[in-house]
């Protein structure tokens, strides 16, 4: 997906954000905006808006010395989210369709950061997510996937967002019952090379206890969507050979949609107007499509 | 009211709301996005946000060729408001404490342009700014403005938003009773210029019919915002002699919070973070302030 010019004025707000959470100091938030206005004067340099709000996310890095601004917003997510796994594991147990579920209660999971910002109430969560649920995927191409897991041995699922990986272990008990012989599936989950954004890392996935469920795959990228030109032999071997790849999130999306070279299942939100329209859905709304 | 981080990321997005609205043409809305990015770079240069936004809504005129992008917006709230006046008369003459709920219902006709762009519904406008109006005031000097009322010939207000301004006729009525012998006073209404985002010009003052209540007076300024330095001598020698000043909305606090040269009494909503740290409340909460 190209860069959009909602995504640069969108950009420079999360810089601002991530440059708080990086430091106290007002000068380096300043010179942090700076840079940024820099970097956005050239934004038609950048194939994708992940790939746009990487640098920008990098700049912050650099000026504040923090290598990991949102350390403690990925820690408190995770914790969260394995208060709310328990009910929300029997909760998909319950359900007619488990696998549909399963991949909303993943989908939905990309909110719980909002709990961290104070925009949903932490005691509420797990009621705020249900009601989540009950909105659906706008677009659902559930029975293609259903259909391209049947039989399959080999899955990779591209990750997003620290927090939502504890509900992806949900989601993959039923890939595994959808695949048929359980015993026989084999679940790989990327994860980002180095702290980015709130992503996920391979220590995130760990303290999100994903390792008990997947091989954990570090895809060799730390920009916020998966690039395929920066990715690992290792990871992009991975890649061609699973039968089912399914990917998280806006920014995998961003860096995928146009250039996946293989069919790929896309999970997310649409939460802004750029994303929206390139899928074809209204703001706010839930996206489960094969392309 | 000097320009925070926040107002760099805030204007670019405004950059692009109001290039939409005034032109259809892509590339024309890239190359406004382009100049704001250059324009953002100087942020240092301007004394406070609103002369920001100035500068970059002047550009978005300047490149469309438009002269009032918000020109459909400004007529839609107007008709709305006009709607909801009558309804809205009636529930302030109702109250106990006509002026305080006066003044409220003015801060509240804040948000109207928030039905133009859909946040709201119109059919439960009038419902939904009765709801805002039970928050009231998180700073209430009404005391201060009540004292300061007493005896007052000549009241100044000085305008924000076209739509509010029907609803700000309601307090007009009740700042001349709160004066004391209603038809000694004198109430003038101060408006922008010329077109400048959805303000209210002399126009938009007429065809609200505030002609009908107080004397509408052009300030001279077409910044969103009162910059003294700009305005007319006839406007500053009535801002000097005027009695009672009342200032709308965060553009005017803007301007004026640091270098009014005079009392005045500051009515708003603080609609971001800049403001409501400036105004020491959270954001979305109203303010009665004097300064």
């Amino acid at each position: 997906m190209r860069v959009h010019l909602d995504c640069i004025a969108c950009t420079l707000r999360q810089a601002l954000e991530a440059a708080r959470l990086a430091t106290a100091d007002i000068d380096v938030q300043e010179r942090i905006i700076r840079r940024s206005l820099e970097t956005l004067a050239d934004y038609d340099l950048y194939r994708t808006p992940a790939e746009l709000g990487s640098a920008v996310h990098e700049l912050v890095k650099e000026c504040s010395g923090n290598p990991d601004p949102y350390r403690n917003v990925k820690k408190v997510t995770i914790e969260m989210a394995h208060a709310i796994y328990p009910g929300l594991k029997r909760f998909v147990e319950e359900q007619d369709d488990r696998l549909l579920v399963a991949l909303e209660v993943s989908a939905v999971g990309n909110l719980l950061d909002a709990g961290v910002y104070g925009d949903l109430r932490t005691v509420d969560l797990e009621e705020t997510l249900k009601e989540e649920l009950s909105r659906g995927f706008a677009v659902c191409d559930i029975d293609f996937l259903r259909a391209d897991l049947l039989g399959a041995t080999k899955v990779l699922i591209i990750g997003d967002n620290a927090g939502e990986t504890v509900l992806d272990r949900i989601l993959i008990s039923e890939i595994k019952r959808a695949c048929g012989k359980e015993d026989k599936v084999n679940v790989f989950y990327g994860v980002r090379s180095a702290p980015m954004i709130n992503d996920a890392t391979a220590e995130d996935a760990v303290a999100s206890g994903l390792d008990h469920d997947a091989t954990i795959v570090d895809t060799g990228c730390c920009t916020p969507g998966l690039v395929l030109r920066n990715a690992t032999p290792d990871f992009l071997k991975l890649y061609e050979e699973a039968d089912v790849v399914i990917s998280k999130g806006q920014g995998n999306y961003e860096t995928l949609s146009d250039s996946a070279g293989r069919t790929i299942h896309f999970v997310l939100k649409a939460k802004c107007r750029a994303v929206a329209e390139d899928t074809e859905v209204n703001i706010g709304e839930y996206v489960l499509l094969r392309r």
